[in-house]
């Protein structure tokens, strides 16, 4: 078998793969595919809102180009989060496997271009705090002999910048490494662009979260939806719960995210401008919470005596808001994000329906025998719990469906793939910021180039004032974990996530499917490095 | 980005993956799953014809252990294929990552198995030669304290058989290596069990192209149907013509396949049991042909003058006869194989009819309009061709359909997803042998277990004869390259492809989902080795 590991080295990398012409063969019914020439704009993806490149063109030497701060930046050497990023982009762009595009440069004499000089004139450039969905992440650079990065407030928006140059950089007919003179003015059409992948159904390893986060910055992507647990398994390891996954993940060592493990993956989003919101879904989707908690979840009856089988979490015990009060204030603790997703999604009523002690609640409480009721009764209070901790929540849609008072800053994420226009209308209606995903589930695959499908949808078709859509704050891509884990997750996701992410930042008008496929098919082998074969420049 | 090479390590892994339980979840529509229980044949597969598994348990010690040629073996030390074959399996079974399942053993008190002695009985073993479709690959054993393989004729057979032996160690509940005394009787249904992949839409480097070829082995399958070229490119690097790589591959160094790159595939499959069978398919699918040989394609007509595109072999020159005899005179002797595969599907007759020297050549021939018969004067002149050189033919089944003359050992490929049942009978009915792959385009995805539709299908439910139905020798996986590259095509091919070899290996009878659903689960496990995670034992 060591033989096959040597073979598969070669099967890393960080994106799915297409066919750049459309051949004829056999029985195929391949949709019509975009036809793919030179996009003006090279391999920028995600397309910034301003671009101009002109045909100056400038030499970048690996061994004299450097980037660094420039004198009046208000921020420098002591910025983590800075050098980081020069460090970084500076490997991208000379001493890393990830691929240039080849050019033909316009023009024959060219100058050298020896620093890339960045200059924040944020007062506060924040080095050491967390992205969050209120940063300004506009940006603006005029390409001179020296390219000047203006940032007007956080220096997370750094990272998107230094993405967008070295997508500039490209390889003349020589193999030199050069750039052209370009004038853009970028910023982000929705402030929320994120990324669900779950790790319940299938146990994700530390190092497959932080290559897509990688993946994820290169998209300009700045959330990381991290669905960390789920019925099949608790792989969050809670300092005060250990028993949650020791009895709820899949093995109790070796597939468990540690408090550190944790914290490494929120550094690693947080340097790279990645907000990291974490979901702990209840009161449904909590099989494996039961395995460490006692009377956690509901019993579920046969005829008159217990199954043996459980449900939701039992919404009528005091010990279940104590258990709520006590993990959710070490959640508070451990994500520095503003924001907690609580999910909410998808409650099977039949085992509280069938469990006399709920039967009997249900009376007491007078909700007749709508069990919806109980599930707000649930939710309410699990609202007021978190907002004690001072976190600002995200819930699927069906607990704004169901009427449950919420905190105005809420965020309502849209995810049914029946009447999103509707759903989306109603939500801002009721003044909620929201979030959408139901275009984009991208565990659903098939066969040929679905990308377009994600790249179609328009987040702001339906019908509402300019308030309401200004409450559409973004959307998100979700990998769903039932068929993907590390053997097929990254090769699965990648470019097809690349299309949400341009929806998502460029602007509305950005639909030329001719021009995205040209990009695209550039962009991924950005994305792919070693891996690409085939046509990759 | 060698922080995502080295996270990428991790991906590497030969399989496709699955969730192991049915979980509701937002918006899916999933079909309804297998149930995963416990199969009473562990992780077999493909399942043997017969195998009896008793409860008297063997201990394997990797210091102590060893396989071996017996004393009355017709075969031995200086058989390469066998040497070959001993050390890999010791290598699977002991010191690689390759897993075993976890196993409780029925039996308290076990004895250690010290040796396997492997015993040909063949009086030629041959071991320097290469795997045929005769090849018989019918094998026993029967479980003692030494375990003894009979072999009644060819060496090839061994490595069914290891591989049958290597899936049977399990781990016990202390992690030791162990073996249920086990009597297998085994030969596979059908002696033709091919994948197809496809190295012209993409080009695969070869590393994948071996590691394929290793999953192959360990699904029982024995032939590497090689689509070398075809319209997007030619890798083949022709000793003869180099003028076809050096302009028809995407890239005329790094994109082909060298005579010795050629010689280590079969070589690496010739170990393996597993033939390789080399497709040159015309006169349609060339394109890439024509950049590298002038005159071959015939050039259509816009109107009065030629478009300057080309469209299949020009069937009127005496140079392309010329220019096909030395073409599959070296093939000839590049590929040992009996067979090579001569395409002819797809013929686009648009071209043909567009050029007034084709429609000249047409009258003088007699033709009318009917371009399917100059097609077929193409193809019966190829054929004849081939004929010389000894070589059996495969033909995609147009060439049957339209009627031309063909070898009584022409293996006819059915792929066309209507009417197969028909036209299975109508192809045996004329007396030829025939290979299915109708039901097993694998580069078709969709979502969810999609195994079961390739594990379903059943090849010989055509109506005829017995004598008809002994004509159907098998059939292939086929994993077209319009979205595979390195990138994706392990992971999207296996398992799914494992379906297709217990298909093609065992009895008619098994079809039990439920037992397959839980032996493949397992058998993934042993396939995808150190990139398994979630819920491999």
């Amino acid at each position: 078998m060591f033989a096959t590991l040597k073979f598969a080295a070669l099967l890393l990398a960080v994106v799915v793969c297409w066919a750049t012409q459309d051949y004829d063969y056999n029985d195929a019914e391949i949709d019509e595919e975009p036809t793919l020439g030179d996009s003006p704009y090279g391999s920028l993806w995600p397309l910034p809102q301003k671009v101009q490149i002109s045909t100056v063109v400038f030499k970048l030497s690996g061994a004299s180009f450097h980037i660094f701060d420039a004198k009046a930046s208000s921020s420098g050497a002591s910025c983590r989060l800075l050098q980081n990023a020069y460090r970084r982009y500076d490997e991208y762009i000379f001493t890393s496997s990830r691929k240039q595009g080849q050019n033909k440069s316009k023009k024959a004499l060219a100058s050298d271009m020896s620093e890339l000089q960045v200059w924040i004139t944020s007062a506060d450039s924040e080095c050491d705090s967390y992205p969050s969905v209120t940063s300004d992440e506009s940006c603006e650079f005029t390409g001179m002999v020296f390219v000047f990065f203006h940032f007007s407030h956080l220096a997370d928006t750094l990272i998107q910048s230094l993405e967008t140059f070295s997508q500039l950089v490209y390889k003349d007919e020589y193999g030199a490494k050069s750039i052209n003179r370009t004038d853009i003015h970028d910023f982000p059409r929705f402030a929320h662009r994120g990324l669900l992948l779950d790790t319940s159904r299938h146990f994700l390893p530390i190092k497959v979260i932080l290559a897509n986060l990688e993946a994820m910055a290169w998209n300009k992507f700045n959330v990381f939806h991290w669905h960390i647990v789920d019925d099949p398994s608790f792989p969050y390891l809670s300092r005060t719960f250990p028993q949650l996954s020791q009895h709820g993940a899949y093995h109790p060592y070796t597939h468990v995210y540690t408090p550190s493990d944790v914290k490494m993956i929120i550094e690693f989003a947080r340097l790279r401008g990645i907000r990291v919101v974490p979901e702990f879904d209840t009161p449904g989707h909590t099989q494996s919470w039961g395995k460490g908690q006692k009377d956690l979840l509901t019993p579920c009856y046969s005829g008159a005596s217990p199954s043996g089988s459980f449900g939701p979490v039992n919404p009528m015990l005091n010990t279940t808001y104590d258990f709520m009060s006590m993990f959710f204030k070490e959640v508070n603790t451990v994500f520095p994000d503003a924001y907690v997703h609580l999910g909410g999604d998808e409650v099977d009523f039949s085992c509280w329906k069938s469990n006399p002690d709920i039967q009997k609640f249900m009376e007491q409480q007078g909700f007749g025998t709508d069990y919806s009721k109980l599930e707000s009764f649930y939710i309410q209070r699990l609202l007021d719990i978190v907002t004690t901790t001072n976190k600002g929540y995200m819930i699927w849609q069906e607990v704004f469906d169901n009427g449950v008072k919420l905190k105005s800053d809420t965020v309502v994420h849209v995810w049914m793939g029946n009447k999103v226009e509707e759903e989306l209308q109603k939500v801002t209606e009721a003044g909620f910021t929201t979030i959408l995903s139901a275009p984009w589930y991208l565990d659903y695959i098939s066969y040929g180039q679905d990308w377009q499908k994600f790249y179609r949808a328009e987040p702001l078709s339906f019908k509402g004032t300019d308030a309401q859509k200004k409450l559409v704050i973004g959307g998100e891509a979700c990998l769903w974990g039932e068929y993907v884990d590390a053997t097929n997750l990254t090769p699965r996701l990648w470019p097809r996530a690349s299309a949400v992410g341009e929806r998502l930042w460029s602007d509305r008008d950005v639909r030329d499917l001719n021009d995205a496929y040209s990009r695209l098919a550039k962009h991924r082998c950005l994305l792919s490095g070693p891996a690409t074969v085939g046509l990759c420049p």
